[in-house]
């Protein structure tokens, strides 16, 4: 067995996380892999006090180790999908096995760099992308490989689960938790990314594009964040017996792909509706296997490490013995990928969960529920509030059965038009996930 | 690419899954192996209704799949240890590569199954061994390769789960939700391979050598039933905030490992309390990545049926293209696997939960908390529930802190003796998982 020579280009967070998890697990991970995993080159702008990088080379410019003759795998963690781009085209072509944790980079970019790699008959993996330490990618890719998926649903943004835990568990505001997350350092100053939809958007296209066999398709995705919600929202659900949960779905049916993230009720003994805090989890449904679920811890550094570690180990068995990894990189040989239509939004069909204020005065009920019906929604529930001491308007809570967006919207579009309803109806999506 | 070549041995539950899965999902599955996997030979006794054979082979000896010339791999799916492991040793002689859903092979005889396949440089995979589709193999041998295993802790056995589901929702009985589950084909006619943990042993042991890199020590599991359990245990374990879970553990210390199936008093706000029915998880504590589960269907025979196609196409990808699969049967090099000293049972530290009847009158309790005290075991809660009507007994019950089991089991035998005592104590361990 000869050793396989590793590159680390990036020496932040994860960076530092993947320098420690190789060097304090050493001897383990040379009896996994069946060979010396060495550390041999470290590209990084500036040192890591935490990372006392000894006699490994060190070069400023990471471009330096993709061109390295004696690297094997360059892991990117730099971030980003400029700089990163370039480094891991740059790899490839000098014919290295890249291992990222950069779920932008694939998401973004994946469709192109997998066409390269392929070419350049190198490897790229990126467990660490989706759902830090969590093996979601090899679960979808190799262990439920026996399946036609039928659809997932993940909480693979940490920070916008701790947000919800926290308003459901102690009836807090959406801005007041989030400024604790920024505080925590869950959050970044710019809490776009993660509150928004756009982090999960990101994986929730990868886990897709596995589980479909589809090209990743970044563009199509729906993504609506958490920022609207309110107590009253997360409390009103809890008393109907659902948590709201910041999802990401994908799903398979006749028609195409659905590829959406936004909040969403889900029944309180769904396994999923009790993750909480910063963890992720993602339920994956399989035409053999049924419901499956992955939980853990979904960033961080050791966690992002102990994926990134994985990835180099699977590529080492084969590296060691001078034999081509075969796994391709979204697990499906590249000729079988197919592009499926994405259904567009208004076609997507859930129950809803609406929230308006209404005059507490006779008939409004009836006004309100045949605007539904007049779209063909009927409806699960409805439960009108007694109005606050002193108001004269009053909560209502509609709970719809099954119905595509475009009907709602025109139903709402109607009811707020009423008199007797003040100001935007709240609408959030339900999912029983097979319950 | 070549197609490549599979063999059945088993037409039964998992078989005739298998057969289906690999009929239903041929395309899929050649899309994401690389190559055709072709089903060219089955041996089975007897036909199956449910699976046409159509042209494939069909041998009524066994032997004759694991020597025929032309099959790749041979899947051993007719159960039992005594032919299977005939059939298996045969197979890898002839140069087979063998996938398995028997967990009672694996524990039992995996150590000198693994080192002939070793020999004859060829792979054995049985990720249905554990779990049904769960792959909590893959995910502890490959996704978490990265991490020093902490522990683990399952819910791996779907029918005991079942029973203490259905106990602590509906107050039922033991004895009669077990005559349910037999009814409901979840339980054998004997029963005992559920209830008493031989069946969580031999997934115990199968997920402790692989989190360890140790061999498989079935006969040093120690494993304990749930016949003792009663409706007021799993009730009074509620009230403390608790829940019953039969439990397979396995932790790793300096002192060396601990194997252990019983029911254990898990916290309700973990997420394994709240796995229920039939279904198993897994929970893995990894040195980098934390906290991890595994949740999904434990058996039935397309669950299996996942987990067998998931093996036969890991193989697959690489036969195709004539290299060999070099993951090695434990994931860790066999050179590098060490025996570690297995605690035993009187050292194995926990909180203990206990039930005892005690006569209503002074001074008993101060009797008791001393003979704790007298072994050094502190109590975290004591709780005297008052007597029934028209009885002078009560029912006493104690939490105490970490003891080792040699400790609680003096203080018991010196509680069990007072006068003011009745009959046996009940007593269960405690387990915090973290939280």
């Amino acid at each position: 067995m000869k050793p396989v020579k590793i590159g680390i280009c990036g020496l932040g967070t994860v960076g530092g996380g993947t320098f420690r998890v190789l060097e304090d697990n050493a001897e383990l991970l040379a009896a996994r892999a069946g060979a010396q995993l060495e550390l041999i080159h470290i590209g990084a702008r500036r040192d890591n006090p935490d990372c006392p990088v000894g006699d490994v080379r060190l070069s400023r410019d990471i471009f330096a180790v993709a061109r390295d003759p004696e690297v094997d795998i360059l892991v990117e963690l730099i971030g980003g999908t400029t700089v990163a781009k370039e480094l891991v085209e740059e790899a490839i072509r000098n014919g290295k096995h890249v291992v990222t944790a950069n779920k932008a980079l694939i998401a973004e970019f994946g469709n192109v760099l997998f066409a390269m790699a392929e070419q350049h008959n190198v490897a790229i993996r990126y467990e660490a992308a989706v759902a830090g330490g969590i093996p979601i990618i090899k679960a979808l890719r190799e262990g439920l490989a026996g399946n036609r998926i039928d659809w997932l649903a993940g909480i693979i943004n940490g920070t916008g689960n701790f947000i919800l835990s926290e308003m459901r568990e102690k009836g807090r505001d959406f801005a007041d938790v989030l400024a604790e997350a920024q505080a925590l350092g869950y959050a970044e100053a710019d809490p776009a990314f993660d509150v928004e939809g756009t982090d999960a958007a990101h994986k929730l296209v990868i886990l897709a594009a596995i589980a479909f066999g589809t090209p990743l398709q970044f563009s199509d995705v729906y993504a609506e964040g958490i920022t609207r919600l309110t107590p009253q929202d997360v409390s009103y659900a809890e008393e109907l017996g659902y948590r709201i949960k910041h999802l990401g779905i994908a799903k398979q049916s006749a028609q195409g792909v659905e590829l959406r993230v936004h909040p969403t009720l889900i029944p309180e003994q769904q396994l999923l509706a009790n993750v909480n805090g910063v963890k992720n989890a993602v339920v994956v449904e399989g035409s053999a296997v049924g419901s499956t679920l992955y939980y853990g811890a979904g960033a961080g550094a050791e966690p992002t490490a102990s994926a990134v570690v994985a990835d180099i180990i699977d590529l080492a068995r084969d590296l060691a013995v001078g034999q081509s990894p075969q796994l391709p990189a979204l697990g499906v040989a590249s000729a079988a990928i197919r592009k499926l239509p994405v259904i567009p939004m208004s076609e997507v069909v859930s129950p809803w969960y609406l929230r308006m204020e209404a005059d507490d005065k006779p008939g409004v009920m009836s006004q309100v529920t045949s605007l539904f019906s007049a779209q063909g929604i009927s409806i699960e529930a409805l439960i009108q509030k007694a109005p606050s001491p002193g108001e004269t308007r009053v909560p209502v809570i509609v709970l719809t059965n099954e119905a595509a967006q475009g009907c709602l919207d025109a139903a709402v579009k109607a009811i707020e038009a009423l008199d007797s309803i003040v100001g935007k109806i709240m609408c959030i999506r339900v999912e029983t996930l097979g319950s």
